[in-house]
């Protein structure tokens, strides 16, 4: 197929929804920024809905929409199917007509990679194209490319992971707030980060299709669905993360998977007690997190949005452009990644530090008398620097001096350098001890 | 050169330093592996040394060994190039005479890159062929290969990163035993996480050349390791960490790249507090995390091992294996991730939970009378099931039941179960409400 590709890459995509709404607008939106970074056009060609009459936004190019699949599966100029319409049919016949076609696929949808991707990246080898699903586990995190590409050296150990943001959102609420799990699912849904039906993700189904997908690449061999230990949080009671923090530990559901002795591997998705050192204990609301051990690299975390439209959005058109990068070698490699950048006439510098604004620490070193603070507080006043706050400390009555703490708001670094050499040379400034910068 | 390829993929490694040897290892080591997962031979046919009659672990093949860089650059059967020296010269020019010859490339070498990565990656362009260094910033963290990939259709707003683990050392002693900073450095060099000359690590230097490369891919264009505003730990004292304590701040040396109005890009290296609630804040000792935010992808934190003979070898690895997987396209796609997997023979089976080993979390609502827990720990005991810790809570004298709860050394998850449900028969036991896995 890849000597029939002309200039433009046409993209069919399948589903028009929250994901779909979001990869359309990439796509129409950001045409330029994509021809930069691919060195091709990608067209949005067509997208397949169920009611082509319902305004949308982004609005699509006249004739785009259409209710029919086979305007995308039989289409010889549909290069790549993005696929984004979730549920295991008839979005998965659709993929595998799709590569049976010689066409590349993007898809977002975990069920079908979890009970078709092995027979499917099979079909797409045979065919000579790709099939990626970034999107598929993890949302916005890179987990799946970390385990195809930069991780592969690695014998994994072991995958431990939060991803199911709903659930991380409902055990949050009640941790922090000892809420019920009733009254967490209910807010949970009432912010849209529920389903009216929760069963798939309370019950730790949705996070055992994802591990299913994770799993299957990290041990090289597919983990179907139904072998993986599934348990939900509807059990949790207030009082249990009460006693689990006295224990020192926060309560997560965790989807992990592990190598046992033998060349086995264990999946298993269920609450967990988490010791509140970890990392995985911190991760809050609807973030996602993903722990893998290898035998090289150790223990990574990656740690992001794992839900959400333009999470999952980048995510897909991530796949999408390394595909067109890819999509024709005989045009040379990809555009090179230092050079690919914004468009002519944009300024290139790198801007020099005194212009930065920041929030400082400052720490002083002062006589310990009445009216020293009114004096510095004038100097950083006249360079337009607010004072958010002030601590004395270590007043120490031999020398007759103390510490001042200060932090400030917001202020111009210049500033700051030319307020605080000026704070130097007051008589009851005995030293200035440290400046530094404030990263909220 | 992809035609003139056979079988077998030849690796000339350059350097056989602690990260060279641990390449050697993992090339000698884990050849069937390799094999398994892109479908080649690879060969580790020439590693250049200083001094060739030296005895080393692993012990290389008779021959191997040159202190001649010709051997390697201008060997036509050399495919690959691994540079692992360090250093910007012969390490710069070695790895221009490799590219011009039509060798890909793999290189740690973060000063190299800084310095003359646009140069080398337009020369690599020209001649058809890889150039890449994922181990030249963040280690083991797969962060280089995420930007130039799974993150490319994002438009990075900054990136806020704690890149050498040497300073994050000696931060994480100075706030945690409020050691000096001269102590706390001679700890890190008695431990082998500082030179003897630390002046690179400590002053940000080491920082600003990988900041420099993470900056370049983040923002598509040269970020020059001079243009990076560096500051140093060395004026930092026990007290400020104290005071941002109470502030409710950590101190962390942050490499930060950000992207400005008017498509400037600001970089800087520097101390900065760090709001305790942020994982930044929680990166310990020699460990390392990168935080991207971009338009789509929102905020993304890697947090790994960024330094170390195997977690740099993870990404040298992970960088060769993939210039392996797709050298010659004519003999088809790499093999399919699910299907890459153990070598023959070894067993598939994905475990039931029944066999897990773990320790238990269990809460139960008991009769608030003597003897109880004994009766209790009598089941457990005669599962294997060893108690860590009891906490008996919430006594109510109206219904007089108390909740009990037990922790348990890690135990067979049936043995668990099995004693559970006899525990649930005892007269003086309630209801059992909960029993939840813990994950250290």
């Amino acid at each position: 197929m890849t000597s029939e590709i002309g200039q433009s890459i046409n993209v069919g995509l399948m589903g028009l929804g929250t994901v779909g709404g979001g990869v359309a607008d990439a796509l129409l939106e950001h045409a330029a920024d994509i021809k930069r970074k691919t060195g091709r056009t990608v067209c949005l060609r067509r997208a397949l809905v169920r009611d082509i009459a319902r305004p949308r936004t982004p609005e699509l190019p006249a004739g785009a929409l259409t209710a029919n699949p086979e305007d995308i599966l039989a289409d010889p100029d549909v290069h790549i199917v993005v696929e984004v319409m979730g549920g295991d049919s008839p979005a998965g016949e659709y993929l595998e007509r799709a590569l049976a076609a010689g066409k590349h696929v993007v898809t977002a949808n975990k069920e079908v990679m979890s009970r078709r991707g092995p027979a499917l990246l099979e079909l797409a080898q045979s065919q000579h194209v790709n099939l990626l699903f970034e999107a598929s586990a993890g949302g916005g995190i890179p987990i799946v490319g970390c385990l195809m590409s930069q991780l592969l050296a690695n014998e994994i150990r072991s995958i431990r992971s939060i991803i199911n943001g709903t659930t991380n959102y409902i055990l949050t609420r009640m941790a922090r707030q000892q809420t019920p799990f009733a009254d967490a699912l209910a807010e949970a849904q009432a912010r849209g980060y529920a389903e009216a039906d929760p069963t798939n993700d309370i019950d730790g189904i949705d996070a055992a299709y994802k591990l299913s997908v994770l799993g299957g690449l990290a041990f090289h061999r597919p983990i179907p669905h139904g072998a993986i230990y599934t348990e939900g949080i509807s059990r949790l009671a207030p009082e249990d993360f009460r006693y689990a923090a006295e224990l020192g530990y926060a309560i997560k559901s965790l989807a992990i998977a592990t190598a046992e002795p033998g060349g086995a591997v264990r999946a298993r998705v269920h609450p967990a007690l988490v010791s509140e050192d970890h990392l995985l204990a911190k991760v809050e609301g609807v973030y996602n997190a993903v722990e893998v051990t290898g035998d090289l690299c150790g223990q990574i975390i990656l740690h992001g949005q794992g839900a959400g439209r333009d999470a999952t959005t980048s995510a897909v058109m991530g796949d999408l452009l390394n595909i067109v990068r890819g999509i024709d070698n005989a045009e040379g490699p990809p555009p090179l990644p230092f050079s690919n950048g914004p468009a002519e006439g944009t300024q290139f510098a790198v801007q020099p530090i005194d212009e930065l604004s920041s929030a400082y620490y400052m720490r002083l070193t002062c006589a310990d008398q009445a009216g020293v603070l009114a004096q510095i507080a004038r100097i950083l006043g006249e360079g337009n620097i607010s004072i958010a706050t002030v601590i004395q400390k270590d007043t120490d009555p031999g020398s007759g001096t103390a510490q001042l703490v200060i932090t400030t708001y917001p202020s111009r670094e210049a500033n700051v350098q030319t307020a605080l050499a000026a704070v130097a040379q007051l008589g009851v400034v005995i030293s200035v001890n440290n400046l530094i910068r404030i990263e909220e």
